[in-house]
């Protein structure tokens, strides 16, 4: 009970924490405050709603009311306090937990719908990381995702190591901690020390 | 029933206008005939379908043939006569009843499936705003959207009119009426005077 | 049974190189590994999952985990060997016939359904087309699609053919192969001779 607990709670951390990139993202390009609204909500559901889509589903959001009002309180506190939120440390950190709990909790509603290895990885990456992605999209910049660091791949991770206990018959709850730990811990790296995949030879 | 009948006309419309708007940017940015048809495609019917595919369902234009059409018209109609219809003033003002329409039927459908008033106002949004949000990004230019003006947030007052006559139990037929009026009347108030939303302090 | 089997072995073809595709355009943009591989994914995968879900399906590679291996293949094989693969002939032709099959099996699949001629059209453009419009906008390139040549409009040509011998009760399998020869033959055409449609005149 006291896992579910933290896990909710890093979860409604991780959509405000999303809504705060997409907001300061929407101030960087100018964007009005509904334009703040939009890219902040985008950012912080887009991913969860892509995964729902792609398995079948309706959106989730349409029965998470918090979700939505936690997404439109993290885009409006970025779209007031931009200047003190932008390169705060501390939004870092809570953008990798939000990475690590989208990752696994993408993988493991996969799973549990019965689906195998390859689309629960799928849908763990698609869930942390499709929403900055879209972001980008929206805002019309190069995306991040796909150019900077080791973002995906710490999704990806967490995913497999949730995967690999979860299919092998691992009580849940352990699957989800060592997923968890393995996206924060590699994203957590990749922060510290700047570590980023390889990059085509030209 | 003639209130019915005025509220397919100007859904029809809508279409059109749109897919005018998605043909017009195709132009500008020197697409072929195809490209304009596309576009106008995306612009006329993404937002109806975005709304939808969240909602759990199929896209409506599967059995609405007739949007298809107008909405390819529309398209045709911006690749020939483009010098004509670009800056055409009265273009504008069916794009605004375009936006009431929309907006109004997008937030009383999620009504309809029973969701509640913050589903409903943002299936409002999206089915008014998505398509011109969709048009941009395809055609990798900024957002209007976004960018510009009192738009969304047009959509977005005649969402919350709707919303706030249906939830209380208000007579349907009134609810659609101050809902198209308050999108209409405050897209128009935009257009005259020149509204818009705040901007960041950088 | 021996047409079956070519039509997949076709489709199988296909998927690998607008994978490919994909990866050679993560490569240009200077992306990383997992870049590639996303963008392999979203180009080989994309219009068959948007078909999907505007169907109000769930996207076919749930179920399909060989046309995810052979995208994350292409996606890798681009990545390590973009400077022999790049601009390299037989790719074209490869493309040509992914091009066809994608086209034609979008189209059926909607026929299959129980849809008109003009869901039909629209079905095959979208399964053929979209994977490569998505590589576009996820890459913030203007899409090559609305843009450069007879690519779309082969596939619509394609859809066009089976979906005129499907919808008069001819046998399926001639609807496929003329709908096949139709696609890549328009397409082969535009490579070999340079068509294009009109633009319009400024």
């Amino acid at each position: 009970m006291s896992f579910d607990l933290l896990l909710l709670l890093a979860d409604r951390l991780g959509v405000f924490v999303f809504a705060v990139s997409g907001g300061i993202v929407a101030v960087r390009k100018n964007m009005d405050l509904f334009g703040a609204v939009v890219l902040g909500l985008v950012t912080a559901v887009g991913g969860g709603t892509l995964r729902d889509l792609v398995l079948g589903e309706p959106a989730f959001w349409l029965t998470d009311t918090l979700a939505l009002a936690l997404a439109v309180g993290g885009a409006l506190a970025a779209f007031l306090m931009h200047a003190h939120l932008e390169g705060l440390k501390p939004l870092r950190w809570a953008d990798a937990v939000g990475l690590a709990v989208f990752a696994v909790a993408g993988a493991a509603k996969a799973a549990g719908a019965g689906h195998g290895v390859a689309v629960a990885l799928i849908m763990g990456v698609m869930t942390a990381a499709a929403g900055g992605l879209l972001r980008d999209v929206i805002a019309n910049q190069d995306p991040l995702l796909l150019q900077e660091d080791v973002y995906a791949t710490a999704a990806l991770a967490g995913a497999g190591a949730y995967a690999a206990l979860h299919y092998t018959g691992a009580p849940e709850t352990a699957a989800f901690a060592v997923g968890l730990a393995a996206a924060f811990l590699i994203r957590a790296a990749a922060i510290r020390f700047g570590l980023h995949l390889p990059r085509p030879r030209r």
